[in-house]
C-alpha cells in the first residue's frame, strides 16, 4: 500500500526505465528534437512547428544578453562578487527580473490584446489611432515603446523581418506597428522597442501574458550565467561595481562564418 | 567627463544601436543561430559546429524535467503554492540544485578527467579496471554510476547513440563506459546513469566541471516553469505537496509526427 | 572630484570611526539597546519605549517557529537536504513566506483598518456586526479567523493578555474581537487566531500593512536557521521530506526557571 | 493509518493547541523571554542567562546595519528597484553574506579556535606572538584584523567593554587582543575589527564557527528591511545604483534618552 496522498501532474510520467514528457517518449525527444522545441513542449503542452521553433528561437536569441548593466546582471555579480555559489547568483539575477526589468513585455501583450480585441470589427490603424490618442492625452506611456539607449534597435528590425518570412506577422504585430505609426504621426518618436516585438511575437505564438516573463528569464539564463562566471574569474572579490562602467574587452566584431 | 570607474568584460558591447555578443552583431545571431547555439557561445565563448550543437541539444533535452520528485521540483512547487511570483519559484528550484542533486554531474566529470589523465599512456581498460578496484576497496561511490529508479535509463541509451552518430564518442565517453565493464565485471551492476553519460559528453565538448551545474540549471528551467504554473493553476493553495505522490493524467503516450 | 553620483539615504551614516543608525551613534545603541530595539528602530524608524519594545517581544517571540510542517520550514530543508549553502536555504525559506503563508497578517491589518475606520464614529460592536454579515453573506473568508489545527490557540490568548497588561489593547483589539464575538453569535465558530492578534497588535503599534511580511520574516528566521541546520546534521541528503510525517523527540515539556 | 512517513525533529513539537518549541511552552516563551532569547533557545537549543543575554543583543545590534554599500544592501536595493516582492529582496541580500561578505566572522573563530588550542598548555601571549609571525612570514591574512574604512572601530570599542562588564573578556578575547598587539609589535598596524571581536564573542558564547553566517545575517535582517522599504519609497525604479554614492539624510546626531 502505497503511503504518499495522490495528486496529479500533466508534465512528466516517470517510472522505472520510462520518463514520459507531455505524452512523448523523452528517448525520442532527445534523439529528435532541438532543445527550443523541448521547451516550448514544456512551456505549451505541444511542440512547435518548424517555423515556430524558428520564430520562437530568434525571440529567445534576441534577448540572451544586454551587456552588464540591467540590474538582473548586476545582481548576479553581485552576488558573485561575495563568493556566492553559482546557483545563488542566478538565483539573484531572476529575483532581479519584475515589473520594471523585463515586465514590460507582459504588460505590452495585455496592451496588444486589448487593442486587437477592441479593433477587432473594424480598422486596426485606426482602432492603434484612437488608443494612441487615448494614451497621450492621459500621459501615460504605452509598454513596449521607446528606449533609453536605441533608437533604431537592430534587434527589433530582424525580429520584424523573421515575422514576415516566418508568417508571424499576424494582427497583434500589425498593431504594434500601427500603434508606432500612430505614435509617430502624432509627433511622438517613440519606436516599437524590443519588449514590445517580443510581445507582439509571443502573442502570435499564442502565449498568454503571463507566461511573458518566463520566457525572458529563459532566455536570459545563459547570459546571467556568462556574468556570474565572468565575475568569479576576472575580478577581485567584493568590489565595486559600477553600473555602467563596463568596457567590452572581448573578441573584435566579426561576420558569422 | 566620465563619473563611472571603468571595468572591463567580455561578453558583450553595448552602444546605441548596437550589440556585440562575444564578436558577433547581436541582428546577425538573431538571423542565423538557434538558442542552443547563442547559449553555448555565452558559456563557451564560441559558436559550436552543427554536430556539436546536435550533440549539445540532446544533453538539454535530456534533462529537461524527470517530473515532480526532485527536490528542485519541490522547492520550485512549495513555493507556487505560496502565492510567490514566479522568479521566486525558479530561484528557489535553482537553489535547491548541489552537491546532491544535480551535482554528480560535475564529480563525475572530475573524475573521468582524472581517469582519462591517468590511463593517458596506457590501456583505457586496464586503467578503468584498477580505477574500479580501488573505489570498491575504499567503499566509495563512483559519481554517475547506478540510479535508484532506472536500471536502463532510456536517456543513456540514446546520448550514447548520438555520441556515436556525431563523433563525441571520444577518450572521455571510451572511460565512462570501460568503467560500468569493470564495475560489471568485479560484480557490480552500476549501469553508467544519465548524470554520468552527461559528464562525458560535457567533458567531450570541452566544457570544464565548474560549468556542469550551469547546465544542468539551463536544461531544467523550462520543466521549473512548467510545474510552478501547473502548481498554480491546478492545486489548492499551501496544500501538503506528498513528494512521491504525483500520477500522471497529461496526454496519452505518443509518438513523435 | 567624487566618481560616484550621489543619491540619499536616511538610514545610516557611515564615515571613517563613525556609524550613525536614524540618527543615534551605534555605539550607544550597542551599548544600551536590545535587538528588539535595534530592529523597531530599523523598520520604524524610531526607538520603542519599554512598554512597545515588550509587546514587540511578545509579537516576535510567537511567530518564532511552528514545526517542520509550513511551506517555509519545507522550502528551507528541502534545499538544505540537496548541500545548499544556509543562506540558500533561508532565501527559499523567505520565498515562501507569501499572501497564502504569513500573508493573513498584512490582510487582515487592512481588514482591521478598514473596519476600524468605518466605525470611528459609532458603535464598534454595531460596526463589527454589520462586517461579519457582510462577509458571511458573500461567503468570504475573513482574514486571521479561525485556524486548522488551533482552537484554542496558546499564543493568541497570552498575546491578548499581554496587550492587556501593555495598554495596547486599544481599537484594533477590540475591533478583532468584537469581529470574533459577532462571528460566534452568528454561529460560526472562527476564533481570531494567530495572523488575526498579530494583526491587531501591529496596528496599535503604527505599522502600515505592507510591514506586516517583514515582522512575519524577521520573526520566524531563528526557527528557518534552526530547521535547516537540523536537516543537515540529522537527516541523510536528498531525502523525500513527508510534509506533516514529523514527530518531536526533544527536550521533554519543562517550565521557564 | 498515517499516510505519513515519520521522521524526527528536536525543535518545536505542534498538536492541537499546543506548541513546545526546545521543551518550553510557546505561550510561555511569549509571556517570559525577549525575541533575543527565543533566537538563542532556537540557535543553540538552550536559553540564554541574563549576561549571555545582553552580550548577544549587543553583538546582533552592532551588526544591523553599515549603509548602503555593502553588497548585501545593493543587492536587495537592486531588487527592490526592478519592482521585486519585499522577500525577493531580502533573499537576494542573503544570498550576497558568503565568504568574502560576513564570512570573516566564521573563518576568524576557525583562527580564534586553533590559536587557542595551540596555545593551551602555555603562555597565551606566546602563542600569539608565534601565529602573527607565521602568518606575516606567510604574507596571508588574519581574519578578523584591519578594516579599509574604519581604524578606530567604535563597535569594536564598545563590545570589548561589554565583554569585560558581562564576564566573557575569556580566552577567545584574551587571544583576539594578544594577536593584535603581536600584530603592532611587528609593525603592522591591524585593529582587530568588528568581524574579530564578533568571532571572539560567539566563541566564546559557545557558537560553533559555522553558526557565524546565521548570527550574521540574523543581525542584518532589519537593515536589509530598512534598505529594501526605502529603495521602494524614496527612488524611480530601476535607478542605476551607485555604489558608494549615499549620502546620510537622515536625523540629525542625537543622544539616546
Amino acid at each position: 500500500m502505497s503511503t504518499e496522498k495522490e495528486w496529479f501532474t500533466a508534465i512528466t510520467d516517470v517510472a522505472p526505465n520510462r520518463i514520459i514528457v507531455r505524452g512523448y517518449r523523452l528517448e525520442d525527444l532527445v534523439r529528435s528534437v532541438t532543445f527550443t522545441d523541448a521547451a516550448v513542449l514544456l512551456l505549451k503542452g505541444e511542440l512547435p512547428g518548424p517555423n515556430e521553433r524558428e520564430m520562437f528561437d530568434a525571440v529567445l536569441v534576441s534577448a540572451v544578453d544586454h551587456g552588464a548593466s540591467p540590474p538582473s546582471t548586476l545582481a548576479a555579480r553581485t552576488v558573485a562578487s561575495t563568493g556566492g555559489a553559482l546557483n545563488a547568483s542566478l538565483a539573484a539575477g531572476l529575483l532581479s527580473i519584475n515589473s520594471y526589468h523585463g515586465g514590460a513585455v507582459e504588460n505590452c501583450m495585455r496592451f496588444l490584446q486589448e487593442a486587437v480585441s477592441s479593433g477587432e470589427h473594424g480598422d486596426a490603424e485606426e482602432a492603434a489611432d484612437k488608443i494612441a490618442q487615448k494614451y497621450l492625452e492621459a500621459k501615460k506611456r504605452i509598454p513596449g515603446y521607446g528606449h533609453r539607449m536605441h533608437r533604431a534597435d537592430p534587434r527589433v528590425k530582424v525580429l520584424k523581418e523573421k515575422a514576415e518570412k516566418l508568417g508571424f506577422a499576424g494582427s497583434f504585430v500589425r498593431m504594434a506597428l500601427a500603434v508606432e505609426t500612430a505614435l509617430c504621426r502624432r509627433g511622438k518618436e517613440l519606436p516599437l522597442n524590443v519588449d514590445g516585438i517580443m510581445a507582439a511575437l509571443l502573442c502570435e505564438m499564442g502565449y498568454p501574458p503571463e507566461m511573458a516573463n518566463a520566457v525572458f528569464m529563459f532566455a536570459r539564463l545563459p547570459g546571467l550565467i556568462a556574468h556570474s562566471v565572468e565575475e568569479r574569474l576576472r575580478q577581485r572579490p567584493v568590489r565595486r561595481i559600477y553600473p555602467a562602467g563596463f568596457r567590452y574587452d572581448g573578441p573584435a566584431v566579426r561576420d558569422l562564418g
